[in-house]
């Protein structure tokens, strides 16, 4: 997983490297279209995809900082996959999704790189080179010296807040239908509106940046949702609230996009109570 | 093939769960970029494609009614090919294209899916994993109870008018080039004009919506096109009409977009008759 | 590589064609997002990916005149690859990355094409099918007449002219950052400024459609720029020339797009001098 893009060769090239130390690897993009920079965004998607994957070597860059003094990493998780990428954090919520980390060990064995290493494309040089070594057998610290986990640059998703009678959380990931990905979890709605029957109507408050479409102008968006199931529950272009497939609290409209409807954007403030 | 977009992990992660359980197989993507809902682009790419993909499980979920009564379907064809998706018309065309569907079953065993189904990710929890099985050797019938294929939601193409001296068809797809894929075939074309030669000239109008480019205001477009065999027999920027390399009617510009320049869309209405 | 498009079936549809000649040929998708008809983009990408490819046999289609009387061509270069597609030039600096051409052949031989050949996608029909015989062990001479190299139809890039006290150069590709691959090498800048220190201060001047941000309006565009190893050895947002992971000149902004900022395509003329 990167944020290249997939007009530019170079997540090809990554594949290419690993194809030409692992002949016999089988090899999956998780996506190459990660927002540029966006390190929150690119561990959100780790963390979606690590559990459906086959356990093995995962590479992810999302790397602003490639060529300065951040390091370079490799993860052992409990379930048994290493998870090779910069240190800056994207690497970890996937890791606790595997059960947390057990071990990690800095990228510095000049063996398991390609043979120059450019200042700017460290996952050709450092990163797919590594991952395709430990796809052969090579052992995790072989890759170099072992470090702290605990030493490791966090990232952290902000907490949900659980108030009287609602629930505050923020954006986490606006997906390609324009779906919300919250920060909180089905387990924080429950708590904070324990007695939420499925088919209840709420009301999502969306800080201020956002188009006013159900409210005075100025004011904080309003949206009227419902708390269902799946998308069929409610009618085309109505919102809704439900559980995705990982168990994260989204937002949406059936068959729309509720982010292009009211510019709903990573990192917003969301606050869910009832309507 | 699904619309699930390239920047958001689905695609991969319905690749990984074919791959956790079919570790051999060849997985093609034929395009995760289809039209957000467009249930008809996808028969068409599905229709495009099949011919050329080796006999075997092919996936296809564009799939607004996830979550509700839809049926999720394997369906046999003649070719030998078994079709996975929901059914809502999205795989017939395709079918047809490899003979006609010689049975089609309910995807209904708890033994070929994911052991948790979500209401929202079918591909990942019922396609892939049911096609993954197919790939392994399960038997279609395995999948679940056998319905009539006269059942299945039908998606039929407009079908192309015959006129006096014109033919009269739809927009069924525009391509990222800008070229107009049409409803109708080259033997529409011949059976409507027959006396029509390699190089004539001839005028597709397009219904009002198009900027009249060639016309009064208000009026339907008239495009000089010529009938030709390809691309470079018409100048640069000048319109053509060719048989594509599917055996389908198209509407082009040399080395430029013709969708983009008169604003084509899916469903518009063409006209085509001796200019 | 391709300028089919990802949201269309046409790349998939070639992949499966090899894979349904040679189904254990290990295939990497270097890009199918290549701006449409920009053969110099094109041939760019593909002198930056070749030498991490494995030596084997790489389509590249970008194909304008598709149909008409240019040849559909198989080099053969030092370093043992096969390159395949359209003889427009689009092959060119690739094969001379790999060391040169050894010999060409046109792709006449009708046992190694698709059993019907149509006259808008070779890519399916032609190219694709050439290259996964020769990956199932056909020799190149066995698809065709051998052709002169010296009669191949070339692109060159445009020579940087190494001034008094100034490198002039050209803009060879933007990439999906918004970083500006010039169509000099460091060994240009070297010979142009040879008492240029890591960090020097820089005037990048842009011809003049560019806006201008830091001259009077109507003027050419002069851009502030150091010299330095790496992105992450300015600030956020300001500008730096660097040579890239391929050795080639490159202008950029830290974490964010240089070309989005300033209006910069290929074709671009832009003049470096001491700032």
């Amino acid at each position: 997983m990167t944020d290249f893009g997939l007009r530019d060769p170079s997540a090809a090239i990554c594949k290419a490297v690993v194809l030409g130390i692992a002949p016999d690897a089988l090899v999956v993009d998780i996506s190459h279209e990660v927002a540029k920079y966006q390190i929150s965004d690119a561990a959100l998607l780790l963390w979606c995809a690590l559990p459906y994957l086959p356990v093995g070597a995962h590479v992810a860059v999302v790397d602003p900082g490639v060529g300065t003094e951040r390091r370079g990493i490799a993860m052992e998780t409990v379930r048994g996959d290493v998870l090779v990428g910069p240190d800056n954090g994207l690497l970890l919520p996937g890791a606790r999704r595997l059960g947390g980390v057990t071990r990690a060990h800095l990228l510095e064995n000049a063996q398991y790189r390609l043979p120059v290493v450019s200042s700017s494309f460290h996952g050709r040089d450092l990163f797919a080179p590594a991952a395709a070594h430990l796809a052969i057998g090579v052992p995790v610290e072989a890759l170099g010296r072992e470090i702290d986990p605990a030493t490791l640059n966090p990232l952290d998703w902000p907490e949900p807040e659980l108030g009287e009678g609602f629930l505050a959380t923020e954006v986490l990931y606006v997906d390609t239908f324009g779906n919300i990905k919250l920060s909180a979890e089905t387990a924080h709605l429950a708590a904070a509106l324990p007695e939420l029957d499925p088919g209840s109507r709420l009301e999502a408050e969306v800080e201020a940046e956002v188009e006013a479409a159900v409210t005075d102008e100025g004011m904080p968006a309003r949206l009227a949702v419902r708390w269902v199931e799946t998308f069929g529950r409610v009618e085309p272009g109505d919102a809704l609230l439900y559980e995705d497939s990982y168990g994260r609290l989204c937002l949406a409209e059936n068959q729309g996009s509720l982010a292009d409807r009211h510019g709903l954007r990573s990192g917003m403030r969301v606050k869910i109570r009832p309507g």
